[in-house]
């Protein structure tokens, strides 16, 4: 099941090394303007080589619109985009295909498929999520005309850690580094460190911070479909990605009830508000108006330089040699696809909210 | 959307204060002997009034089948159960009506739907695990018969933490004490904090730890639906739940690739196995086998005895009275739900699976 | 699956001679007005033993609101509707347990489920459409508001029918008479048939026509969700249907272009409207605004007074003796079927398309 | 909603004159080996400008694999194809792009979407069946390994219709005569015609009968998803179509149900068999094993040579000038595509069966 949403729905297809890969956006409003060139500029957020501290392959990433805008918006039929794949030299792959690396998918595919495509991991490698990044364009367009807007930082490098809550930070900053930082002191320590782990060779895990503000009160569903367990899934989706927290998240649980209730209050505005937002802008799974903001961890990409033992697919012990380009750090690359699975999750519960009542 | 799962699909439906709650599983695989007295026992386990360390309401819980079970097995058709609600005296809800109590969802519905049930929360009251717990009940024996098994233990109420690693805990504590907590010192702890936060008409938050074990490699799907994005969804889905981690977690964000990667061994059994498990028995979104275990956190319940500070529908500031029965910590009655989730989730996998390969 | 529809959802459950049947609907937007009486009236038509023509079995079909309304309007959760079967008295089903019935679902089931529910043919009894008369008839009470109105008649008894267009009918007709024909005359006609045909112990087919006025353009999916494509699975989906023909139907395939084109011409109100009406009110899968009209085959009921060669599970030849009370002729009932399922169709839709366009 | 299937799924996309038409299939099981040919031979029966009697436009229908498949065999990830559009001239649309031709869904995709894509109907064009076509096409082969073959021909042009049973007929036939139709005297008649109607500048409709042979029994679903009720959305689905009828169909309706009851036999090789087969391979929604046998009706097609009256945006009459190349007659064409619809329906319900029971 490749396909996420249900009023707003996008599947992907594609593998890493394979022809190319794209996403069909299946329930875009018809009569929304698309900007492509804005669809450029996110996917050379994600883009490899970007920088000197991510992954130096070079993927172009030029999306091609096979279908459903016409003279510049969308028509509400499905909007196809794909993005071929470039650095396709028959690379000798010899290494891997009978071994499994460990802390990758080629295990787990083998056991659920029978075979894989080994080359560059296939449909489980990171490159899937360009089609997120293409498609999260989109709902970005959509969501700026609705006053929503998305920021996502790098929070946490390893043990580095910005420990200021978000109202502190200056966001600003964030495109002004390599890391995608928000706090400009930090960035440089955590720049320091990658380049570090680089050097050795190996790879470091982190935490993106984000935050959702100009959602309207009302959106989410109350059981399953809670605002903030569709975001959950959406997030841990991600490659990588191990825990994901909202609002007070797991220091909520060390707290009393009597602390952490959000009193109701009026603004200036009239408008009713919280006092606090230990909530994270989510009641019983629904939007109240507040910013919703969460964190996402994830883990230290797989792929590393040292020589690492593991066994083949007969079970016999053998030795993967690293080699190649990495990430030795996936943090900064994360954050604009933590922005297009939010920008995702928010339109989708924006369109549904349509039909909710009379 | 009040349905979950994709093969294996649940729909809860009832209000914590009308007639009853019920839900109805759709794809239950025909043949499955089903135990009726095991569903009465689940409940039980999330029965308000078991312990004195929850809430004192009264309710029956008594399962209802209305169909699709057919001489002792599953028939392959929807199952409905039904559970009426017996502790509906017609209370006076006049002190609610018009007030959005603090960290409830009350102003949330009010903003989704335009007006809302104001018994008890209606439809957004933990109640309605009521009804995930009897579906859960029937996932349970399905996997049982695949060798599947699902623990969960109370981790942590408020600072208290059980810091072992699950392997040094011995299960058969859980059900020995009030807390549900898998180390019996700690559970005199926790509940001696319980108790002391509900003298003050209080609440405290927490956390579940749970382990799946027995899961066949292969389950999971690649992209969005990893299995481990489908258990975030699903615990974050449970009422009060803040965050989510699988594996390594949040504390994998600290760690580095050499340490975290995963060395695939052969096991005295000629089984491929990992040496280490950080990452949670799942990769690239699939089992690979090895037990899959992971934290949820809940945050204090928000219904609590003092006085609170909020506001009424028009937006005037007014005062809440506690009163009534309430949840001091909802992790005890937390454990069963969360089992329950977990089951829903691992049957849908395991049916989804059936039909991938030729 | 047991659902039906992407916006408003049904999912029923419930056997023939099990406890009862029952639908949740999800989706049904919250402040709809519902009345009781109106979903009980709508029973009433389908009810067993409404007239000397039909089955005189005794279903008392009292629906129970489990859920989802209070104060008298949708809550916007799901509306549970439970009908508990009143007809149970322990029957012998000796004589059918282990043979197969000609032309119903016995052998079917066994096949594809392993095993059956043999008390009145389980869930593959007609019965099951008690539950979609009622969820029917609450979107009705959606259409109503729309100015939406849906009209079914029987227009054929074996080879009687009716050959007026509907513009010559008397639609006030059609509740006047048992045969729920909407030509009084052709009515006792094909009244004397169908009791000619049960004085053999014997049953006969017929056709129901409908017309939806009122349906504004717009409403349908381009390509597979066509308007006309869902208005036909949801018809075939009703017990013992063989035929859905729409607009020009199976005429139109003898029809030049040149003729069958509907001309568009702009009409007294400045509305555009077409001046012949070949399309069925349908163009491209969308409602153009015009009539919506179809026809729906039915096949006589495969329950039969005289004896009938067939083999038992062992494939052994043996004699089914036929006993009880039957239908012989179902269009009567099926009128109010098939405007229920239009109904559900059209309200899908209806709710669907408020999310297609900024 | 441009998905179909719910186990084996569809989802197309593009414009008549845009870029180009594509397909992704997620759901194929993993290991069914692919011939690419034969999804290519299956795309030029369905080409136009392959007969005299057909369209002569020109389109190459080149089928570009993207992903999904690997060494030959589906790899269990999303299969995506993509055709690009190769007659793509800028036509001078100044005729139609604010009128509305006839029976067409111009009006309608206005009133749906609020503006529309004029250039060739845009996705309201057949040319969408393209990708249906070549999802079809492995879904045939899927089928082709499980013993199921499924065949279609012109049964029906305008009043020229083939009375013989399908038994009567010599399938070799089919695609010896470019009207596909099965009995080579009638074809020359059925040519004949559509030259007449040609020459006019006309257009004519027809029928298309199929059967599909080898379907084990077991397959479909009890209520809704009724195997007979896909089949008809799947082919009402398809442009033109205006009717479906399986089995008995619109005959049944005259038959008395002593007549029609398909008595249960056991045949030579001891299984257990029907000795007729009103039922037309399926009984309560799901397959006998018996052959399934349908018929769809098609109306003429819209575009015609001859001046058109009709209305532009504004209400205002005007007049449509035909021009260009057309299709007089759709049925040709439609037997690929009625087959493609045929195969995407079997090979779901094959998949869904495998999680039916214990």
């Amino acid at each position: 099941m490749n396909t996420y949403g249900k009023q707003f729905r996008i599947t992907t297809f594609g593998e890493s090394h394979g022809v190319g890969l794209g996403v069909i956006i299946d329930g875009c409003p018809a009569g929304l303007v698309i900007d492509i060139d804005f669809i450029q500029s996110e996917l050379a957020r994600r883009r490899p080589g970007q920088s000197a501290i991510v992954t130096q392959r070079k993927e172009g990433d030029e999306v091609e619109i096979m279908s459903g805008i016409f003279e510049g918006k969308a028509t509400g039929t499905p909007i196809a985009m794909i993005i071929r794949n470039k650095d396709q030299r028959s690379r000798d792959y010899s290494h891997i295909v009978d071994k499994y690396r460990p802390s990758h998918a080629d295990f787990t595919y083998d056991q659920k498929y029978g075979f894989r495509d080994y080359r560059g991991g296939g449909r489980s490698s990171a490159r899937e999520t360009v089609a997120r990044v293409a498609a999260g364009a989109i709902a970005k367009q959509f969501l700026k005309q609705q006053g929503i807007h998305i920021t996502a930082w790098v929070q946490q490098v390893g043990s580095l850690k910005v420990e200021q809550s978000y109202h502190d930070l200056d966001f600003t900053q964030i495109e002004q580094n390599p890391v995608r930082c928000a706090d400009p002191k930090m960035a440089i320590e955590m720049e320091k460190l990658i380049r570090a782990v680089r050097k050795d060779g190996d790879t470091i895990g982190g935490c993106v911070g984000a935050v959702i503000q100009g959602v309207p009160a009302g959106l989410g569903e109350p059981v399953f479909d809670k605002l903030h367990a569709e975001l959950a899934k959406a997030m841990m989706s991600i490659n990588a990605a191990k825990g994901f927290e909202y609002g007070s998240g797991f220091d909520g649980a060390m707290m009393r009830g009597s602390a952490h209730n959000d009193r109701f209050v009026t603004d200036e505005a009239g408008e009713i508000v919280t006092k606090t937002n230990f909530s994270g802008g989510i009641q019983g799974g629904i939007s109240n108006g507040m910013d919703i903001y969460f964190r996402v961890a994830f883990k230290p990409v797989a792929t590393i330089i040292p020589d690492q033992e593991t066994v083949d697919k007969e079970g016999k012990a053998t030795t993967i040699k690293g080699k190649g380009r990495h990430d030795p750090c996936v943090l900064p690359r994360a954050v604009p696809i933590v922005e297009a699975m939010a920008a995702l999750v928010i339109t989708d519960f924006s369109l549904r909210q349509l039909a909710s009542r009379i």
